[in-house]
Parts: C-alpha cells; structure tokens; sequence
C-alpha cells in the first residue's frame, strides 16, 4: 500500500480517484487531495436527513457542510462530474443502532432509496495553508495523528443529535497565534478560525498528555495549544443518537472532491460565474 | 413614522425589538441594526424544509442560511435570547399557492405547528462595512432601492426549488473593485463576494437602465457596475415552487438578531466560547 499511496501522490486526481473506486486504493488520503476539497461523510435515512442538517447549520465549525445530496441519489453531483458515493471513498464505517458493525470498501449493497449523504469540510484545507505560510504542524511531519479531546464546550442541539464539541489541538508558536487564527478563518468549510487557544482547562480538557484520539504531542518552549473544531463533533453526535443505519467514512480515509481548496462556494461548475474567488 | 424612525435610530436593540412587536413600528429596518445581523425570512411547511435546506446549502451566495427553527417552535433561540418570528418583523407578506394574499405586521394568527423558520443573511451587513471603509453606496445616500436585476446565472435545483439568480447591482470606482471584493468576501453570511463585475450581459443582463426590482442608478464616470448575489433569488424560488403556504419579510423589513453583524457563527451565545471571532 505504501507503494501505491507514494505512487497516486504523484498522479493527477482522475488517476486517485479511479484506484479507489475499483477498490485498489484503500487506505488513507492525506496529501492526496491535490489542492481539491475533501470532506467527511455521514449518510443516513431521509427521517433524519432535516435534523442533521439543523445540527450542522448550528455548529458550522464542527459541521462545516460542503454537499447534502438528493435522497435516494448516490451521485454528489454539486462535488464534481463524476462522483459516486458508493464507491469513492477508500473504506467507510456502517453502524446500526449506533454501533460500528462493519468496515467495507464499497457500500453499494447498502444503498437504500431513502438515504441522504452529507459531505463535511475537514481539517486538512487549512492544514495545508498553514504548512504554505510556514506554519510546522507536529503531526504531519512526524506521521502521526492530531490529539483530539473531547470539550466542555456544548454543541447547540438539534433533534437527536446533540453533545459535547470534540476539538484537535495544534501547538503554535505564541508569536503567529494571530496569523494561525487569521489564516485558518478565511476556511469557513475547513473549521475556521479556532475555538480556543491557551489554557486547555478553559474548555474542559484536563490533561493534554491524553488525548481521547489521536496521539499526544509534545510540549515545545514557547508554543501555546490551539483548539479547532474538529469532524469527530458529528460522529460522536450520530452514534449518541443511535440510528438505525449510519455510514460514515474511516476517519482519515476522505471523499476527494472537485472542488478547489480556495472555492469560496462548495459547487465544482461556479468557478466560471464567480470572479470574486 | 419618519418620526419614530430617527427616534429609534438613536435607541437601543431592546427599544427597536420592542416598537416592532407590539406593532408601532412596522417600516424598514435598514440603518436600524445597529450592527447586529438582519436577515431575509422564509416560512414554510415541513415537508419542504429539507429541499428548501439543499436549495440554500447549493446556492450560499444568494442564500446565506443564519437560523433554521425547530419544527413549530416560533422561537429563534440560535439568533437571540428572545425572539419571536410571530412578532418580530416589522411586516409580513403572506403567500398562497405562490400568490401573494395578504401583508400583515402579526402572523401569530397563522401559526401552524408543522411551520419551519429560515432567516437567510441580507446585504445591510456587507454595505455597512464598505460605507465604513469609505466607499460610497448610491442608493443609501440618495434613499433609494438598490437595483435588482434577473441574471442569466442558474441556480443549482433542489426538489421544487430553482430559477435564476437575481443580483443586486452597485456602481464601485475602478481602482477599488478589488478592495470592494475583498470586503465582503469576509461576509460569507451576506452574500459574500460578488458573483460578477465588468460587461453585464457576460451575466444576461441587457440594460442596467431597466432593473427588475429597485431603482436605475446613474452610471459615473470610472466607476464599473459590481454585482451581488441577491435575497431576491430564493423568494423568486419559492414563488415558482407554489407552496401551499409560505410565509416571508416584506423587503427591506428585515428581523434583527442578537448576533453581531462581525461573527464567524449566527449564534448570539457562541461568542464567549470562540477567541478568534
């Protein structure tokens, strides 16, 4: 697998997405987004489909929502030409009743009429402006996960789903915390700017040396922690709610879409209308 | 009226919200925000919402969502700390089939409890910040209507919703139009930046002297006509789409929220947790 990861990171994007469509590329897609949007997923039953989107629209930072398709159409027509979600995502997560029953590469032998799929902006936009602007991100250089704790934070409910906000953490220089901020702002559908930075028991966390996922990092001189909103929000919402049938993607392993990084709007075929962008 | 407008001009939040809800005030609310977000209103029965949701969710620029109520609650509680929908804008026009039968400043009498609320954000927010950086806006100096105009821009459907998009139209001096641009990039809940400037049959518009809605502005001499994403689009979308019943401001008697026009998130009480706002 490493072979091939090293190998699509130099393709193009048709090239990625065809080796994960036929189930050839199964594995996580960090750096393989070549400057195109990728975003968490969560697809559910119709009967759900308007609360979930009230929770998103009142948690835009955790929930920032890129695309919401037709019920029953598996295709993400607003995210590119081609985009079938049934396939094109490395490997997903099946729950029932809120627990992870199966991890399977393709769900199209789950695909019912009445589901809806919601596509979510995920760190990795900002990260990458970050690392652009000179910005060391500990995790990416050392190959490792960002520390995610759950906060003390509440989201703001919205029928069964609901719960405490889940937030990474980054240490940044104390001298470009304001540059950080400004930076990952101008990413409305990547989180935005962060929730918090300084004292970690502020927003609830006791003890940054233990994450809830991820892994730990090191304290450096001179740095202050600093806490985004983070896409573990929603699905630790959904499996509180228990639904009947949940599909998420495995975390880390994205949708990859064709929408720029830099789109101020989610929608592959604007770019030619918006000159602003 | 002119009378209690200037007077409300100089009061508080509290004072404004107050002439409105018992019915004293019943005009337009443009300058009287004071800088709190104002935002467009849609209300409709259930069983649209989703579709209703997707429609904006696709088409952010001409309909920036700020709230969407619980089903049948009345209450905006994300947009402030007392709001009621049934009282709180100044006036209402009530539509039938698509066909607009009564205009009324109390809907109380026509509450039902399938009924959701959309505030979607409105452009007073991006004008005030251009006034403050010292670019001018005819129609506000002059007390005009700005000038709305059906463009040839589509918008992306979403069940019964769909049409072209309507922009409103400013003059800008030449030498700040990327300015101008930048400004209200940072608005994503107003429209954001604009969708188009330069020749405006590159967006099937054919006279700038003819608008659809609003007031013919004069053309000035180095200044290039700038266009908008505009609130018009979605009445224009529901009024298409025939619903049985569908509830909206009267333009330009926008409700006033809690939040300040300058947050990252349309939730009045999400700024104590939030730094980088």
């Amino acid at each position: 697998m490493n072979a091939l990861y090293r190998q699509l990171k130099k393709s193009n994007l048709a090239a990625v997405r065809a080796a994960i469509r036929v189930g050839q590329y199964r594995s996580h897609t960090a750096g393989l987004g070549q400057g195109y949007l990728q975003a968490n997923l969560a697809i559910m039953p119709e009967v759900f489909a308007l609360d979930f989107m009230r929770f998103c629209q009142r948690n835009p930072k955790p929930c920032p929502l890129s695309a919401v398709s037709d019920t029953g159409n598996p295709m993400m027509f607003t995210l590119g030409a081609d985009i079938d979600i049934r396939t094109d995502v490395p490997t997903y997560n099946v729950y029932r009743d809120g627990i992870l029953t199966e991890t399977v590469n393709d769900i199209s032998s789950f695909w019912q009429n009445d589901l809806v799929v919601f596509a979510l902006g995920c760190s990795f936009t900002f990260e990458n402006a970050l690392q652009q602007a000179g910005i060391p991100l500990w995790h990416i250089d050392n190959n490792k996960t960002v520390p995610m704790f759950r906060s003390g934070i509440e989201t703001e409910p919205a029928g069964p789903f609901s719960g405490e906000m889940v937030v990474s953490m980054r240490f940044v220089p104390e001298d470009r915390i304001t540059e950080v901020a400004e930076i990952s702002r101008r990413y409305p559908l990547a989180h935005g700017a962060p929730v918090h930075w300084g004292d970690p028991a502020e927003i609830g966390i006791t003890d940054l040396n233990a994450p809830d996922w991820g892994d730990a990092a090191p304290q450096v001189d001179r740095h202050v922690p600093v806490f985004w909103a983070c896409g573990v929000t929603p699905q630790v919402a959904i499996e509180q709610a228990g639904l009947p049938l949940c599909i998420t993607h495995k975390p880390g392993h994205m949708l990859i879409s064709d929408v720029s990084e830099y789109a101020e709007v989610p929608n592959y075929q604007t770019d030619k209308h918006f000159k602003g962008e």
